[in-house]
């Protein structure tokens, strides 16, 4: 899809045949990767076993390169699947978003956070 | 373990090999359910490709009975793999978020809201 950024993947830090990662723009925290499928297709229930089975290796190899550049002490793994869930680019994406001590003053909840209220419960 | 209330697996919702489905008791929107492994593990990542593949099937099937009997608009999926990243009960679970229209008011996002702050970006 010609205006699809994601369909784009000049940026890519790491791939195989189906997909692709690259970082996030608007970075949750540093080191912050997308998985993304090459096929242009908006929602991951939508994948192919194929496809999925490729993002989520790609999601090993992406902490591993994050284990290693970037030294976290720990992960978030996120989708968004749908508009209502938050999801704005209509191309599957992984969030990998690697995560550090003290990077908020308490983490605990984590993707609650959705919700952003229902978060520290 | 003993003490883990995820190697309690008594109010299973769905099943497998090697994980299974429960509902979260502090669901973030009705119908929240976590997959669990059997094993008790801390980190997603130290599962085994079996396991992570007993866990990635089940959420498929989780999606399918969240829609069939909470019909929502969207999913969240999320982890929370060490407690910088938000973890409190150290035996893997994969949050299965279902959403519906209106459950915020602007829900862009999504899982970005680990780190609140930077959900609305």
């Amino acid at each position: 899809m010609p205006d699809c950024i994601f369909c784009n993947n000049e940026e890519k830090i790491l791939s195989n045949d189906l997909a692709y990662a690259r970082f996030d723009k608007f970075a949750v925290s540093e080191g912050h990767l997308l998985i993304i499928p090459f096929r242009h297709v908006a929602n991951y229930f939508e994948c192919t076993v194929d496809e999925k089975s490729a993002i989520w290796s790609l999601v090993e190899e992406g902490k591993k390169y994050l284990d290693k550049n970037y030294n976290p002490d720990a992960y978030n793994i996120g989708i968004n699947a749908g508009i209502e869930a938050g999801q704005s680019i209509m191309h599957v994406h992984i969030h990998l978003i690697p995560r550090y001590s003290g990077d908020m003053e308490n983490p605990k909840g984590g993707v609650r956070g959705v919700i952003p209220e229902k978060q520290n419960y």
